[in-house]
């Protein structure tokens, strides 16, 4: 990584925390301070992992975040939380060129009073969204952070447990790096994804979702992330999956 | 208007149906012709006028609709309806610039299967706002367009007939020219805008806006439309401003 900075010195490095299409979760400690020496700002996606993985920002060196509120936050979906560092917040100021109006992170800061007292107009916010978002920010102070986060872990490991009890095999193999709010499994030769996926679906009224991108027919991915991480939610999904494998198994050649 | 297409051949013409800070409404009939014998699009901005005043995007030749729900629809803001022709599809389908990924409505008509069954991922959809958005247009269907406008049009001249009787004056003399969703007056000389409005709001628990634009400090703007649009709303905010002018006059020097 770091010969590749010194040699392309890109303005941004742009990463995901989680990758939602793997269950990965990428270590971004010590990357802020690496970006920092070669001239890079280092902006990350934590889509699918805020509220579930432990974040820092500041300590990480991050310089730009974007989020989505309908993953670990427990939200609904339309409003994307975004963060800039003071050092982001530098380049934005100083930039030579215009971006298209839309896009204009500076008329949406003033817009939120970042830089005094300005309410300057950029859209029509979404009262029920914002409302949404603050509710769901309130639940995750009344728990606190440490708390969601060990939560999380713990019901995710109790996941873990339940797949390996199945003999199943995970797409991460070192748990450590699998992503604690979506968890890839592989099934065994001979199911078909699209199948499983569907038979979790109409049978047993639970959505997990097929691979994607790289893990198209790979693998199914399971989320249990925000309000639904819990023993109980783990559980329902391991028992459906046990019954979905057995069921499956059947009607197979 | 038609020199000016002649000597400039725009690629399109881009206007309000509605203009909220003047609170005037224009004519778009016959635009759409004038603008397609000159090689332009007319892109139109219906954001404070649909579901109040009468639109025919086809009958009229509009190319390109943007619009809101929260005006004259009565949902919650967050989402923005759009619409375009086949004129402007072909447009966008010929172009030979990519646009910025957010900005590419051709990804976003992709996910809307515009061009067949291809639902195509562009972003997450908020389920929310795309279900309040139903639900107006529901309530719409069942009420039917020509009552909905007619209501509008009924409780609005109702609500003029009120402003008259105060001897207030409108910023727009004509009423035919005037938004049936947002009815600008003037205040009488001495009257503080900004105090009025706080008053209306403090007292009677109505907010009302100040003029923005050019009409800052020269009007108030009164939204009167979508669920709001009754006989009822319209006497409450009369007499509301009936007592507010009499309070402030008492404070005049």
């Amino acid at each position: 990584m770091e010969s590749l900075l010194e040699k392309i010195r890109p303005a941004a490095l742009y990463i995901t925390h989680g990758d939602s299409s793997t269950g990965s979760v990428q270590k971004i400690e010590g990357l802020g301070a690496l970006c920092h020496k070669y001239g890079a700002m280092l902006l990350v996606d934590t889509v699918v992992s805020l509220g579930g993985e432990p974040f820092f920002m500041d300590e990480w060196g991050v310089d730009g975040v974007c989020s989505s509120t309908q993953k670990g936050l427990s939200g609904p979906a339309g409003i994307s939380p975004v963060a800039l560092s003071k050092r982001a917040q530098e380049v934005m100021k100083n930039r030579n060129f215009k971006p298209p109006f839309y896009l204009d992170i500076e008329l949406l800061a003033a817009q939120w009073n970042c830089f005094g007292n300005t309410r300057q107009y950029h859209h029509t916010l979404s009262p029920p969204l914002l409302w949404a978002l603050r509710s769901c920010l309130k639940e995750i102070s009344k728990e606190t952070l440490p708390k969601v986060w060990a939560r999380h872990a713990r019901n995710t490991a109790h996941f873990y447990k339940r797949i390996e009890e199945l003999s199943l095999e995970f797409l991460i193999p070192n748990s450590e790096e699998r992503l604690v709010t979506v968890t890839t499994v592989v099934l065994p030769k001979d199911y078909d994804y699209v199948e499983f996926v569907h038979y979790m679906r109409n049978k047993h009224n639970i959505l997990i979702s097929l691979g994607v991108g790289p893990t198209a027919g790979k693998a199914v991915r399971i989320g249990i992330m925000g309000f639904n991480s819990t023993i109980q939610v783990a559980d329902a999904i391991a028992d459906a999956m046990a019954d979905t494998l057995i069921a499956l198994k059947k009607s197979l050649p």
